[in-house]
């Protein structure tokens, strides 16, 4: 029997660097599940089901928020997101570590419905810093830059509520943090209940 | 000024290899404090004060218990035992994490009077490792061997109230594991309330 994975819930702030911890984390843990979420919004150009997201219709997305098969889900622009729990729970039993990347109300969700989900927050070391990884994108009006460093100061007051926090200083250091985080979690008593009755079996 | 250290609750049943464990963990990191317990036992020959034990008189022991002084204590053959907090708490405001190696109840009375104490139970791989272990010393009877084992096998019982387990199968990984959780909390929440302060300053 495998044991079962871990479920580590993730979110901080946009610009504060997840993506760039999350693609260098996955680099060395293959095996880990990084988690898709539904939508019934439609495909854009170049977007697979099950690879950017799994298109649901209306009615699926419905039908499976009733039966309790959304860890958590949202309504955005007319449309619903969403995290199916299936193929999260599937991963989880074959024993794969799964990673939900996701906003911090949805966060709270899933731990309401998965209390073991360890909660991870990434926070850049400063909004200042922030500030500067924003206007540095060259991508956004300074308008647009006060909204997000605005919605991060919002997002970091959060953070307190989750378990874990990872400064991303330097993206290598906030990559082994966070695998720390994941080898402690497996040596928490509550994942190790075969072990200790392995070590009790025949005396 | 400093980050408070972590206090680090260790149990083990005897024969478990906890102190060859520690004394590898203490190689690598020598600011890390291990608490002295203080007894009111007379000094055996080389006993050191402060180096094996805190020799306290009975009443200095009773008057620190009366002013809440002790973080837990017993009383064995007619003596006291127990954990001292001054000097605990002054290495943790010093930013050293201590250990404080210590059976099971006075480990469930220093996480009743210190809750974010970090509880960790270290286990041999299994009953009969442990045997063999113990018979390998040729220093006890059978009888004491079966004696060890049933206590071996009662505390190990305890081990699922610990927050952290770590199997001794491997000095080297025991020790790593070790690190592991002490890395692990101090990205805890509850320990970065000054870096998210750091974190929301100036925007």
């Amino acid at each position: 029997m495998n044991k079962r994975g871990i479920l580590i819930v993730l979110s901080g702030p946009s610009g504060c660097g997840k993506g760039t911890v999350l693609a260098e984390f996955f680099k060395s843990h293959p095996e880990t599940f990084y988690s898709i979420s539904a939508t019934t919004r439609s495909p854009r150009v170049g977007e697979q089901d099950g690879v950017h997201y799994y298109f649901y219709t209306k009615d699926a997305f419905e039908s499976l928020i009733e039966k309790g098969g959304m860890l958590e889900y949202a309504v955005y622009c007319d449309h619903y997101y969403g995290t199916p729990k299936a193929p999260v729970f599937a991963e989880l039993e074959k024993g794969h570590d799964v990673i939900l990347e996701i906003e911090v109300q949805g966060a709270f969700q899933v731990k309401q419905r998965v209390p073991e989900a360890v909660m991870v927050f990434i926070a850049p070391p400063s909004l200042q810093e922030l500030r500067l990884r924003l206007e540095g994108r060259q991508t956004d009006s300074q308008e647009v830059i006060e909204k997000r460093l605005a919605a991060a100061k919002k997002e970091i007051e959060w953070a307190s509520k989750y378990e874990y926090l990872i400064i991303n200083d330097q993206v290598t250091l906030a990559k082994q943090r966070l695998e720390t985080i994941i080898s402690a979690e497996k040596l928490r008593v509550s994942q190790m209940k075969e072990e200790i009755n392995e070590v009790l079996k025949n005396a």
